[in-house]
């Protein structure tokens, strides 16, 4: 496995795969690796040549009162972990390596951004979209593998990939969840043992709301509603949104009608978590 | 020479083209060519193994006011040019194929796009960025090419190519002039017979500029002021701005020391012309 920092050497290389006629797998992370990106790997060592893993907590998509800072960045266990399954190439760029003094260029999928989490989070897919295209254009993959744990995120990133005519297959990788159902993510290391109990209120909700759907509840605001009582009966979590909508373009529904996605997000204490779930009528 | 509307044919040209090793020269056009868009094709089929031209009247670089529906569209005499200058491939897609329904991704290149043709056309910039990304990730260019024409969008260009690391070389080539040293441009064509003589002002006030600086002028407002009233000698002429910068950054100079970059707009009557010239303090 290499580790390679410059972006140049990583598009050097990746030049001569390509010449080689080798296929590329990419699996972009923030670190701080657990199985739903051991998922993503897996999934591109089964399925390319040549497995390139990103490691880099990426400044441009946390906005200025987020955690960037305490971000969780244990790089040695992240590599061994990476080595472990396979990976051919880990890039782990420095903030400099990626964003020089005179950067100024970013990429806005309208629409899409300015809701939900980027509501919540002014400039955060705006940051997300302009790191993965600066990361499509060093690695050259075929294709690359996100996960629906991030369900805008993905949405974001097929329609920027398809807009800008990047030469890129996006794979969305299903949710991975502890035994007792909190989806996992790099910032469950946030919650203090009583917290991590109050998470599972997501997941609960999230069922809940398959449950009445699968049941034949068609109106939207009435299964908000139910999600909502259900979350507020603990008292350490707080709603920031809810929200049932079209899988494709993310436009809330009224009523359910076929496959939706059901999304939301919540503070736990101090922590912000989101989760999804699809459902059909 | 292959002409080709469809994205998804030229991209999978393009890949096999890699595949075998082959050098691709880019040359993005809106078509209605002329000899400074020929001496870019000549460059590229120089340094290359395959030649792509593009032309494309990109709706996304007009602002609603602008002329897109009068711009010039000589499809076949286009073609018959690029033959003779021996394209291998003419990429002529129509709107909807670069711009489909829901296409909602755009690219800024912040602090170069607000300023001087920017702020003149809004927008503008943001249009030409998204349909060059398209064009290079439809494309796979190792070069590209553009004219110095066009001073501002180079330097746009080979920032955004920068910033979001295209694996492209960006090369810009000389102005090319007609004898009496109107620049050329496709917009030519608006002039009527009394308005092409009074475009020649724009070049005239850039040779005395050059003149001066090469006399030891340094105070930019000074020089600038020359310009301005030479210029409105010619009742025709309207200036939308005049402008003495950095090459690298286009920020505003106030005393020449070293190489600088002198940028002009001017409004003959209904066509606003632009042109530029460097000089050395």
């Amino acid at each position: 496995m290499k580790i390679i920092k410059n972006p140049l050497i990583l598009s050097k290389c990746s030049k001569n795969l390509k010449l080689k006629g080798k296929s590329i797998g990419f699996v972009p992370t923030m670190g701080a690796l657990h199985e739903g990106h051991l998922s993503l790997i897996r999934k591109a060592r089964e399925e390319n040549d040549v497995v390139v893993v990103s490691i880099f907590v990426n400044p441009a998509q946390f906005g200025p009162k987020e955690d960037l800072r305490k971000y969780p960045r244990p790089l040695k266990a992240d590599l061994s972990l990476c080595k472990s399954a396979g990976v051919d190439y880990v890039f782990s760029p420095g903030v400099n390596d990626m964003f020089g003094e005179s950067f100024s260029t970013y990429i806005d999928v309208k629409t899409l951004s300015g809701v939900f989490c980027g509501k919540s989070r002014p400039g955060h897919f705006r940051g997300v979209a302009t790191i993965v295209a600066k990361l499509f254009n060093i690695i050259r993959p075929d294709t690359a593998y996100f996960g629906q744990k991030d369900a805008q995120q993905a949405i974001i990133i097929k329609r920027m990939a398809g807009d800008l005519n990047f030469p890129v297959k996006i794979k969305v990788m299903p949710i991975v969840r502890q035994e007792d159902g909190l989806a996992l993510s790099s910032r469950n290391v946030y919650l203090k043992s009583r917290e991590r109990k109050s998470a599972l209120v997501l997941h609960k909700s999230l069922k809940l709301a398959e449950l009445l759907i699968g049941n034949g509840a068609v109106n939207v605001s009435v299964i908000i509603d139910r999600m909502r009582r259900l979350i507020l009966k603990d008292k350490a979590a707080r709603i920031d949104y809810i929200a049932i909508v079209d899988p494709k373009n993310l436009e809330p529904l009224k009523k359910i009608s076929g496959r939706c996605l059901i999304i939301l997000a919540v503070w736990i204490g101090k922590t912000r978590l989101i989760d999804n779930g699809m459902a059909d009528a």
